[in-house]
């Protein structure tokens, strides 16, 4: 916060509130908050009335430092419930300060932001986007471990799913069993609920990424891409494959083959030191000249999340991004190719280690086929 | 737009999108909108270029107003999806107008007002939070009949639900049933991903609404909240109910009875011209005497949503609100008691209809207990 310029933080984002406090729940669709300021010792927790004793059961924020507004601020044409915080930070005498914030967080929005600066008039509004979540790049032991756990239960999520994409089988009733299986977990640990829906855009639908399902039945002669994800307390790891009913084209099985031998060469330049753009260019080196050609990022990195995204916003595996990779990184490595009416998607979550990289879910990487 | 002053309108909120477009898809975690604007005949579209063909899958626009922009927008510290907005604004001469926000939406963040304002220095931006949400409160027979689908599914959820909530079994695979039965739906239709995952505070936990599952069994002498959806089209049914495995204390037989009482005041309250606040009142004159009083709201508008939230924030059942009901306004009826260390839930989702009710998910209204 020094190295920022700034005396107070705010931290809107649910996975930085998880991070920072353990706070934990469904409650990010009215405005919550964390609050670290240099002068307090402790954070403070800013949220709605209903929620307190949600923060008292998961933060180890003391009482005296939990604030909740009253419902009478909750979706109102003229109270906001920043007008609330403005007052709080008033009152602890941080409002005539340095704050920094996350001015691209989904849940801190354009009317939260007018009200805070109208009603601390004295305060400096400095955006400090991804000041926490970069915090949030290098995993501990016992994060790693949760990724771990999650890429188990990946492993047999996508088991489940491919199992039940079938022709006459209704998509619906295939992605019941796919979140059942998240779920479940394994005998040891439970799954929890990622941050995006079961994706499985299917026929032209393959074209493009972020279909879901409809009730109806699988089709033969048509591919379904598979983009799922396991969760363990929120940490993800997430897993794309793509599934043909029948005999594939012939640019599909060529297409899906350079993919995994780009993904293999991404994979081989991960070690420490070098950067997420080198990672690219890898990929690239293989499949450029063999005609796979992709506008888009490869990849990014990934983590701790909350809806709607399990990406931490921080590094992206393309040109230009000289972030530089450290032991304790997590990716997914997810280059999808997307054409006119058709596309495919294989992808991998791999962990920066010591000397290379550690599959999350070690999984067979090819173009599946349900003759 | 005339009524409000403006000659554009950008419209954010996913579900507002769709209304508007028939747009779906999972990519509400990047910038993209629905720009309306009085001097063009039909809307246009912009998001991210991987999901060109996701709007061409799923909505009328035509070709020429679809705009994607480039990925090298996405995530990244010195662009931002705005700016490519502010171009193709200026390039349609709509930069300089009276332009409407959703300034409350999730996913129009403070930085891309911030960008919006710097990018188009002649434009004026007025804030019309509500005005799409607005319109869709009252629901056409159409919306109403995926409603009732969703409430049909619904239905069987909560057996589920109820069928698996047991001392012994893990809180994490009666969730999976959940979803389970959320997904299959009825041999007819399939369910969709409701915009809220389930919620289900067990124990201490039932003193607050938002807290999800752990792989914890469930314990013999504890109450589970259930507060779950389904959901058809992205059209919702919520239902909350709670359940005690055991001998229940007698402070919360009680208490279910009471809400349950007052439920059914409340919902002999609704009819066309009623009021809001009536209803609340309706349900405060039969509890308040018995002792339940409570702060919060005790229902809220909801119907097409996506995550995080199905309630529409348009209008809330509280004292204050002077919202008059009309045919075809849907409603989550939740008036939630959480006191120190339990609480109880007991919904009902309702559509107005020319003479009073409809019940959406008519189920067993009362405080279930496994010996």
């Amino acid at each position: 916060m020094k190295a920022q310029g700034i005396e107070v933080l705010l931290v809107f984002d649910p996975a930085n509130m998880n991070y920072l406090t353990g706070y934990d729940g469904w409650s990010f669709y009215v405005p919550q908050l964390i609050v670290v300021a240099l002068a307090e010792p402790e954070p403070l927790w800013i949220g709605r009335g209903i929620d307190l004793n949600g923060a008292r059961e998961t933060t180890y924020v003391e009482d005296a430092n939990l604030y909740a507004y009253s419902d009478r601020y909750v979706h109102h044409d003229h109270r906001h419930p920043m007008d609330f915080v403005a007052h709080i930070l008033r009152e602890r005498e941080l409002d005539n300060a340095r704050i920094g914030l996350d001015m691209d967080s989904y849940y801190f929005s354009a009317r939260g932001y007018e009200v805070l600066r109208r009603q601390m008039p004295h305060a400096s509004f400095i955006d400090v986007t991804r000041l926490v979540s970069g915090l949030r790049s290098i995993k501990s032991p016992q994060e790693l471990e949760y990724m771990r756990q999650a890429g188990q239960i990946m492993q047999r999520v996508m088991k489940v799913a491919l199992g039940n994409v079938e022709p006459g089988i209704r998509q619906c009733d295939a992605v019941g069993e796919i979140y059942r299986a998240q779920m479940r977990g394994t005998q040891a640990y439970g799954g929890d609920y990622p941050a995006i829906a079961p994706m499985l855009p299917t026929g032209r639908g393959t074209s493009t990424p972020h279909l879901t399902w409809t009730d109806k039945p699988f089709v033969r002669e048509e591919a379904c891409i598979l983009e799922l994800a396991a969760a363990r307390y929120h940490y993800h790891c997430p897993m794309a494959r793509t599934v043909f009913m029948g005999d594939p084209p012939k640019r599909l099985v060529d297409a899906a083959m350079i993919v995994a031998d780009g993904v293999q060469a991404a994979l081989d330049a991960v070690k420490p030191g070098a950067t997420c753009e080198a990672i690219e260019a890898a990929w690239r080196s293989v499949t450029a000249p063999r005609g796979i050609v992709k506008e888009s990022r490869i990849g990014y990195s990934m983590g701790l999340n909350y809806p709607p995204d399990w990406g931490e916003h921080t590094m992206s595996l393309r040109p230009g991004d000289r972030s530089v990779l450290e032991p304790g990184m997590t990716f997914h490595l997810i280059p999808g190719i997307w054409m006119d009416d058709w596309g495919v998607e294989i992808s991998e979550s791999f962990v920066v280690t010591a000397d290379g990289y550690e599959l999350l879910a070690p999984f067979p990487r090819k173009l599946f086929v349900k003759p």
